[in-house]
């Protein structure tokens, strides 16, 4: 196969997976893929054990990181405890429910020590998000991706300078032009089927709009794949490769905890579906008790200041992971999670996806012979 | 081109057409793809004109009608205007709203005769299915799409026993398995994206999981349809053809007001938005202040009980449409919508979809001999 995105990078299949996991980012770019590990909300000593990690096991191949470039700083600024800056209401609404349902409380030094952190994590600030970038290219990354907004000029020309390109993922054809003038390499046009914070248009639609309205940059389907026809389709429809995320949740080397894991395998799609418990943004994730509490008539408003919500997010779904409450466990996933049924490998998702592509092209073939 | 969907129907291109207007249906079939009459609301007298000028015109070349099987009755039983038998409250609401807004009231005439007529056809019922069919019996029809609900046996019995065949329109795998069971020979497979009644799984997801789970039933994929890439997806995820509703409304053959074709031209995706005030189920529509009104806070709760906020709907609609009020004016579409943007002409819009699939096959090709 020889698309724009195997070019750019040297590698034989266009299928790039974005995972929070080491274990996964290595596992895709040996079975010929690319690997993006999810930097985010890793603190910069997290990510440098990673990416070393990562250098030490991917025998020289090819790997991106993906992360957020904020214009503005969200300071959370918390004496003691991240409950200190939330709302008494939105705490005691969620910690009530969970109290009455059986699931015990935090201990006391989860909340001061791992709570705090976790908290810390997810502010972000443009010192922050350039911490994490100095990690980055230290190391030999091929890729860097915006998650979330368009980055500064500075920022796109230091990962230039490193021999590297960079990436934006969009949900609109109106992000995708802006991230095209501020000078990306690469567009992850996101369909509103994918996990995560997620637009209203289906990939379907989307697709096409984007890599029509950003040509020559080449454009990564994403939303919604997780198969080979889903691979055929994406280039069918003029992507120069697919972006999947929730399809590597379900294999042994994802971060998930068992737990989690049987959540996924039981999930079908009508259970993906689009919270704003989670985050305080439009999410599409995992149908549960949590994300129904939100939509109760009693419930207060989701905190729409990021990262306000998934800082309350954390207590609970911190009870829920200690007491293995599966009815009260969600995670950002896609409709794709319809496939995730259960374990296997990424190399074996890898290799499904590479034959049932080959098949659904064989096919194409065949109807268009006659 | 060669598919199941080709050869059941001896036609050229697996496109198929779902349009209220005989002028489509007649210029799809005509262009080498399958018109299907959407005769669902349409008295008999009206249907068998209909399709006495198809007849007159098609060449004798195949189309279809799509109509409800209903196997309960929903009466309609008012005196003298549609309005005895809605709500005070919602009639109240929405009248309100358009007096305020200085769309003038419906002349007192056409409460009493083309409301009432419009209300009548909304109603259905096994008989008023059964008086449909006999009419469309009586002239070729090649297929009859239930596009809602599982038809009873001597229906498609009565259908095979004319030498056609019987589809069923679905948004789920297992109402395609019902379907399948009570001996449908094709199901159409609509994504979230499409117009009109619409699932939450998107068609990208959607259409690949039916047809794993009818095969060797045959699949056409409905939803966000209206471009030769799409088709081109399509056929990739195994789908042996398309159908498609939104891309015809703004050609000239369409049946919309100039008002309402302006309308589409200006809707982008994203205005193409699930309503429930339009029918009092999800509706994808576009928005509009009639859908926006009814989210508002002090709105009453749209009327579940088919077809009840159908019938509401018909008063506001007409005096919209009378009033040649544009911001208030909705109609059942999808997300390509987007695609619809200037006048053309069904034959165009063919010979663009077959013209940009055989790019992509194309294209697909180059891919894959690397």
């Amino acid at each position: 196969m020889k698309t724009a995105a195997t070019e750019m990078f040297g590698i034989e299949a266009p299928v790039f997976a974005f995972s929070h996991c080491r274990d996964v980012v290595v596992a895709t770019s040996k079975a010929g893929g690319f690997g993006v590990l999810g930097a985010a909300w890793m603190t910069p000593e997290h990510l440098e054990q990673e990416l070393k990690w990562i250098d030490d096991h991917i025998d020289g191949l090819p790997y991106g990181v993906d992360m957020v470039f904020s214009s503005t700083s969200t300071t959370v600024d918390f004496k003691e405890s991240p409950r200190d800056i939330l709302p008494k209401e939105h705490r005691e609404f969620i910690n009530h429910l969970l109290d009455e349902d059986g699931v015990p409380p935090l201990p006391e030094d989860e909340e001061k020590g791992w709570y705090a952190e976790y908290a810390r994590n997810l502010a972000f600030s443009p010192e922050a998000s350039e911490a994490l970038l100095d990690v980055a290219l230290r190391h030999p990354v091929k890729l860097v991706v915006s998650a979330l907004g368009v980055a500064p000029d500075h920022i796109i020309k230091r990962v230039h300078d490193h021999g590297a390109k960079f990436g934006a993922l969009v949900g609109s054809v109106r992000q995708a032009q802006k991230q095209v003038e501020a000078g990306v390499d690469l567009i992850v046009a996101q369909g509103s089927e994918a996990g995560g914070h997620t637009g209203q248009i289906t990939s379907l639609v989307l697709w096409p709009e984007i890599i029509d309205a950003v040509a020559p940059v080449p454009v990564l389907a994403a939303g919604g794949v997780g198969r080979g026809r889903q691979m055929a389709a994406a280039l069918a429809l003029g992507a120069e490769g697919v972006w999947c995320g929730t399809i590597w949740l379900g294999t042994v080397e994802s971060e998930l905890t068992p737990d989690m894991r049987e959540v996924l395998y039981a999930a079908r799609p009508e259970d993906a579906i689009i919270t704003y418990g989670y985050t305080g943004k439009s999410c599409r994730a995992i149908r549960s008790k949590y994300t129904e509490a939100w939509l109760r008539p009693d419930a207060p408003q989701p905190l729409k200041t990021t990262p306000l919500q998934s800082i309350l997010s954390g207590e609970p779904f911190r009870r829920v992971e200690r007491a293995r409450r599966k009815d009260w466990m969600t995670y950002s996933a896609g409709q794709i999670v319809g496939r995730v049924n259960e374990p296997t490998t990424v190399k074996n998702v890898m290799y499904d996806m590479i034959l049932e592509y080959a098949e659904a092209i064989e096919r194409l073939a065949q109807i268009n012979e006659a």
